[in-house]
């Protein structure tokens, strides 16, 4: 029996990882899925990363929860590593799941193509938060997904903190040299990084040594095919 | 219910997709597979690029087709550019099926690897034609074949025009900017372009944004692996 | 019926290839999976990669072997290019299964990233053997396995001698212009080679014209998934 704490995308909530931790609990493992501070509903946007990570480390701390594995999906790399930077001690394994893999003083928009950065600003709202345009979304995201599928689970979605994605995180130990167990799950016909800038191997070679665990599917097998994504989770995680 | 058009790549004619358009019509959409002039039995082999392209509207015009899925096989996305170019509103999607996708002026010669357009000049027939030797056809473009398929196929083959490999496409729109779905459906193991030097990205991402497809397969999956085909065509066409 | 010469990886032995050996017979091939000098058990450690070669060209000749597909995992792809240069007429095809493919001159040092050629000088012991650490083993060679495989292959393994890392191949003939049919048979999530400096197509490329097969899997696909190899190596030598 492992324990399991899955850190959600970029306008995403825990709740959308529901079908994918209801798979690997029915195989006997714990599983948590927290929604981070500015995704919450009635959350401010104005949310900073140092913040979204502190939520997360306030999260594991009342759970009282160590010798877990801790996955990270796209924006939840940022995360993941700053939790990881803070309490090395009590992470079993990391897994970055088609996640940014950052290095100290590095933002999302550092390691974004330019037409992303530039689209994003020019969408934010008043609030400070930021819409994943639907097109991108149906095209990019959820290539797998027929037009039903791809429109229900976009309405799930909620306006992204923008600060986030620009804040630049702060890491005081280089992730490669951390004494744990790191893996990193890609799906390969995720283009929500385009292939000339991919996810894998630009972001999975910045941990050193890792375990790759790849599987068919977009950037949102959460929703397209949560099974085979409970068993690669499994895969990447196990000792 | 669909319809598709389907645009053979060079050496074909459109009876060797046969097997996928029986199985998108088994599905319950109409399909279309044209031969392009330059192809058919006894059409001269000094064809021009901007011919066939021609004689691909033709065919549309004459059915008086509109709001069509038009997908391009190889040269075939030379054909589905220009096509794309002159009749914007006539089509729903566009499908580049391990398919060249030129900008303005770019010629397939020049997307090419110089070995290939050294061969091509070499072996040159005096009709102006031009034959893949088998030996490329066996292990670059059918890869997934047995022999005998490998063999019965190529007796398939004609004789390719040419100069539609060497003229430099004329097009008035930006690709990227033509307001019409875009897909790409890139068969893995297709060595027909070097993984150096690939389809998928260095094509596909000449569309802007656009919906990546992929499946397991050669160059030639229309004949090692129809269904897989007509499913993945499927896919990448639907909205 | 084919007869095939399987040449093992640095650390194994022919042994090792005993299920894929076991899966291709069952087709209704010959299979013989020799063990390299230097590899054997009481075999010295100071064996060079010319005699690691020339124990290959024994075998085949003790065995009056020809018309045979010759494969080489890994290290032994140093293995089947130095007998292929030598014996080219007894060939009918090679297979490089996430192999090295060295021009002359090139050792496999030359072909590694640095990081592996300085692990491996500081850790090479005094009988000029070098042992891959357990933890390279699991997550970069084996990271399709549970731990309970990982452990009990590596418990297979035997220390490589250093120097068949270090010399440089000497070859006779260009193998891209050998008059032999190749294959490259590339696993998807073999990272034993990083994906920025990946087997295929940097490897593969060098053969000129050859065969792609593709499969998903680590590095060590002969224990994870022997059926799926020996299917592929099936597909990589046939005609």
């Amino acid at each position: 029996m492992s324990i399991y704490v899955l850190i959600h995308g970029a306008w995403h909530t825990g709740d959308e990882l529901a079908d994918v931790a209801g798979s690997i609990r029915a195989a006997g493992h714990k599983v948590h899925t927290p929604t981070l501070a500015g995704n919450r509903p009635g959350d401010p946007k104005t949310v900073t990363l140092k913040e979204a990570i502190q939520s997360a480390i306030n999260y594991i701390n009342d759970n009282v929860l160590s010798d877990f594995v801790l996955l990270g999906h796209s924006y939840g790399g940022m995360i993941i590593s700053g939790v990881a930077d803070q309490m090395p001690d009590r992470i079993r394994r990391l897994i970055y799941w088609n996640a940014f893999v950052p290095a100290d003083g590095e933002s999302i928009d550092d390691l974004s193509p330019s037409h992303y950065v530039a689209l994003f600003d020019e969408i934010t709202a008043k609030d400070s938060s930021v819409m994943l345009p639907f097109p991108i979304w149906r095209e990019a995201f959820i290539n797998d997904a027929d037009l039903a599928t791809a429109e229900s689970t976009y309405n799930k979605l909620n306006p992204h903190p923008i600060r986030t994605l620009k804040d630049k995180i702060e890491l005081t130990n280089n992730l490669a040299e951390l004494h744990i167990g790191k893996s990193y799950l890609n799906a390969q016909q995720d283009i929500s990084m385009p292939h000339s800038l991919p996810w894998h191997p630009r972001m999975s070679e910045k941990l050193g040594l890792f375990r790759l665990v790849e599987m068919q599917g977009s950037h949102e097998v959460c929703f397209t095919n949560p099974s085979l994504l409970a068993k690669k989770i499994m895969e990447a995680g196990r000792e």
